[in-house]
């Protein structure tokens, strides 16, 4: 029986001597290999931080002190040290989560995936803790180098820098090797700092130095304090985050427990806000060669700083149509770049960087910056395309809003994994995107059905040089292409089927059957089930949804009832749109909204969530029957 | 005839001898002091930046050179200098606006008056430059201390920093006297860069020392650069933005037209991005006492960075009862804190911050993180009250999404000047909200009417522990108290009314006429004027809008027209929920709804902008009864 087994709670980790947790340190890491090999899963970045979590739990007192991780899919190394060993039916419905999960532990906290909050998170449970009185507790935030690049990260520093009564600790976990180079000042920085070394002895001859020549009285003190913190700056320079009043710790080997330890040790005992700065090595002792694993395990060590989800491009799918178009256009037009937010490869844009390196810019985990730097281009007369998944353009609702569409700027959003995206957890279903951005004046937003639409659909995005434009598309494979039976005024119908039923409830009815974006397919298969229930049906495919086409309305007019069928949420998105547009064109078609709840979806598979959220077209079917029935 | 009249464009600035520059300065003083104090406006931040803004014209050459103004209140100077000195009419209709105006002139860029952007437009400018090969062309941002604490920035100078091929002067405009000290640890950055001296001669001395004592070789070129750097640590300290990369001038005297210049000057030969550091003294040369000014001009004269508006708390109205609830909440209960972003005194928290300095937390101009520190310190037992303007809660749309609501953080959010806020521009107007946060999982908003309802509202806020609560309410006075008749599961009746008219169209027709928040005053307008056309009104007002009460939905079903009447955008907002309810629930009563058009309003008063969108009591009575002729 080996150490892990054993280990119930923190507090056996505490227990445990030196020795010992190297030992403790090399199962773990079998064990992820193992188990996380089986189930897919985050790999590499866990093996990155064994050491350095088994660090934290010594320590600092989970649940007592507060861990926060940032994305935390590097958590699987917590949850094995706080009674989570069940790692068989990892991130499958019933198993444990691939995240920090308030219902799995008192031991976890957050479980936002999106970048850069823990910093935020760790300054609120940090004041709250000096509101109450509770000045033994501490709070400890884990975060990436890549994540420092996010504006929240900054507005946290800033904040916990005025915080001398705190007892908060940031681990900055650099492992200069997330699955791009982090970009930027940051990353320089931080690079200055991980190269550097022999600070300590240095300093020593730089303060004999200054007491043989240095100037007198109080220039001389100045000259010191200068001298050494000038010192420090060639053989360990630190300036940036002590220059705003935090004090660093580091650069720390994170694979040398004892080194963590006492690097911690340190911080926690300073008392107030401090920085540790440990540098780890993503995949750290994981050799697949030796370990005869499949392909994708690779991919699975090759993980996004912010998503947590891989990073190789599809190789298929919608993304890979848009990587390929998105080339063309750059050879028709000069004037179209493109920009990503630290996710060059994930949302298809390494062909166009390798076409045009000098019109490709990452900006960092930096939604907000992409968007309003977007705006700036679109002034000085460029057409930018911003590539991202859905669920991050939330960051940049503002920006989207003032920047660009009240300056009436061309640019172009593309967001990938729009809509249900399944496993990848709440905060990456793209669900909301439609529902937010029509409250956007002028914009443009289409949702393309298949490759032919996503084609033309870029092309007259990078049309549009007077207002956003967006087009939206969902993870995975593309389905088989759905022409056009005809085209009214932009609006595709896709098939007209007359009802062949036993005439029951529907018998002589019309109905209008809208799929959005790629719930065309599903739009399709409601449409002959009606039929064959003796309705009369027509399926629309509105590629542009926003502005919400007139001719769509008409349509509206001309059935006896309207279904629109999407895969963001119902409340606000697009068939409710359309049911308000009738209504102010005096349309009295009722309108049936089909689509998510306004809800967090718990993580489960794109299927179980279609089966659960009663999107599947049987279910549609039943409804609208019903619907029929009662009118 | 004075210098200011023979300025036409910027060549008439650069044509001027150092001399005329000077008194140049002084007549553009005296004429915005007297125009000014006419008009109403931002008269101390333009009386600060009078030499910065005569250099910048002089050194670079706009529109060439494009100069970006971020939150553009600082931008009277420049209008000035580019033909635009008809001040009679500023900020009226029709008038010149008080911000940058692309129609005003080709020497505008910016509207956004929300702080932080100007540094992520310059980078997008600046690269677009770079792509195009306008290699002659250069981009000027003009930015405040305080707007350096918003995370955008952060993502802009991140970006900024790796662009060696860019043309970018970043000038800091540091007046060290904000509304309110500039929070955190870039404003003691600031401070230090601001208040050292004496570094040139310093580094002479320095130089020598080290020459003749250094160690050999390599360590002695590092211990010198080190050295080097350490030294101006101490007497002119600028380590964190050339730890960035950045290249770092100043400090400046921003009130001598030739430093300004000579600084200026360095900057753009330098081919890459420099931050030049500029000390201004707002409202520099005007002495309201001297000018027997009245006192509102002093008032004007404190502005608030981010908004450009006066900050004096109202001394009545909506933000004088939430100043005096809070504080009675405050006593009431212990664990309720207060967050405001770099606005104590706009959103009326000073007397919570009097009485309770310990529960109060200004984070800077950093709406994301006050949204994700609030989820923190609910976490760890507070109930946190964030009170913003209602426009900036979209710079936070993502943290009360996935920070606040996915973790069920009872967290409340109170929103100031909500809906139509009128001549403080487009992008202040706050009437985004209910739209936005309607599609959020498990918020609670409340839209009060009038005093009583918003204390009512208020304790019920800091009430819901598991969601987050939002309350928000106009800008300005408040009315008389609309009592209810009675309340139904929530839902308040204002009035029933029994038609007495002639017995035209609306005769024995039964409108329901709901007034969001303060439009209930509109609502009971309308009710009277339907009653006297023959019309049976009921007047409803949900001060809980979300979620949208089932009664209200039931009360509609019991009527042949519904009326929703709010004072933000009508498409997606709480009327077109209301009916999308309705059609759930198979009411088939149709749902009309007034409220603003999905447009950016311009410049008007918030009378104008009332009557130009057909939102008064006649506009909506004109309607409600034509749509009963129709049905």
């Amino acid at each position: 029986m080996g150490l892990l087994e054993k280990i119930q709670s923190p507090a056996d980790v505490r227990r445990l001597t030196p020795t010992q947790t190297v030992e403790l340190a090399e199962e773990i890491r079998g064990f992820l290999v193992r188990t996380v090999s089986r189930t897919g899963g985050h790999l590499g970045p866990n093996l990155g931080v064994v050491e350095l979590t088994i660090g934290m739990h010594r320590v600092f007192s989970s649940p007592k002190d507060t861990f926060v991780f940032d994305t935390g899919h590097q958590s699987y190394v917590h949850k094995l040290l706080t009674g989570r060993q069940a790692f068989g039916d990892l991130r499958q419905r019933g198993g444990l989560s691939g995240y920090p999960s308030r219902a799995e532990s008192e031991h976890d906290v957050v479980e936002n995936s999106h970048a850069s909050t823990a910093l935020s998170w760790a300054d609120g449970i940090a004041k709250a803790n000096v509101v109450r009185g509770l000045n033994d507790r501490h709070v400890v935030a884990l975060i990436g180098d890549g994540a420092l690049t996010g504006g929240m990260a900054w507005e946290a520093l800033n904040n916990i820098a005025a915080g001398h009564d705190r007892r908060l600790i940031m681990i900055v976990n650099d492992n200069g090797r997330s699955y791009a180079p982090t970009i930027g000042g940051m990353a320089h920085h931080l690079d200055t700092l991980r190269t550097t070394r022999g600070y300590e002895s240095f300093l020593e001859w730089g303060k004999r130095t200054l007491r043989r020549s240095g100037p007198p009285g109080r220039l001389a003190y100045d000259a010191l304090h200068g001298l050494k913190k000038g010192i420090k700056d060639v053989v360990s320079p630190q300036g940036m985050f002590e220059d705003l009043g935090i004090k660093y710790v580091g650069p720390v080997d994170g694979h040398d427990v004892d080194d963590v330890e006492r690097a911690l040790a340190r911080a926690k005992a300073f008392g107030a806000p401090v920085l540790v700065h440990v540098i780890t090595e993503k995949g750290r002792g994981y050799s697949p060669a030796e370990q005869d694993v499949a392909d994708r395990f690779h991919a699975v060590g090759q993980i996004h700083p912010e998503t947590g989800l891989p990073v190789a491009p599809s190789r298929f799918g919608w993304t890979k149509v848009f990587a390929d178009e998105i080339v063309a256009i750059g050879h028709d037009r000069p004037d179209v770049v493109a920009i990503t937010a630290a996710m060059l490869a994930p949302v298809g844009l390494a062909p166009f960087e390798k076409a045009f390196p000098a019109r490709t810019f990452d900006v960092g985990i930096a939604e907000q910056h992409a968007a309003t730097s977007a705006a700036g281009m679109a002034f000085a007369g460029l057409h930018p395309v911003v590539a991202l998944y859905a669920t991050f353009l939330n960051r940049a609702f503002d920006q989207v809003l003032m920047d660009v569409a009240l300056h009436k700027a061309g640019v172009t959003f593309v967001l990938d994994r729009a809509g249900i995206t399944g496993s990848d957890g709440a905060s990456h279903n793209g669900m909301w995107d439609i529902a937010m951005l029509r409250i956007v004046p002028g914009l443009h937003l289409a949702a393309p059905r298949d490759e032919a639409t996503l084609r033309a659909a870029l092309r007259t995005a990078v049309d549009i040089d007077d207002a956003p434009s967006v087009v939206r598309y969902p993870k995975g494979a593309l389905g088989d292409p759905m022409p056009a039976l005809d085209t009214l005024d932009g609006v595709d119908v896709l098939a007209r089927e007359t009802g062949t039923g036993t005439g029951g409830a529907g018998a002589r009815r019309r109905v209008l059957v809208v799929g959005i974006g790629a719930m065309a397919g599903t739009a399709l298969e409601v449409s002959t089930a009606l039929a064959a229930h003796g309705v009369d049906t027509t399926v629309a495919s509105p590629t542009w949804v926003l502005p919400m086409p007139s001719a769509l309305v008409k349509l509206a007019g001309e059935h006896d009832l309207v279904v629109a069928i999407e895969d963001g949420i119902a409340e606000g998105g697009a068939g409710a749109l359309l049911g308000e547009h009738a209504a102010l064109a005096r349309v009295t078609t009722p309108v049936r909204t089909v689509g998510l709840p306004t809800e967090f979806l718990d993580h489960a598979s794109r299927e179980q969530i279609v089966v659960g959220h009663r999107l599947t077209a049987a279910d549609v079917v039943r409804d609208v029957l019903d619907d029929l029935s009662r009118g």
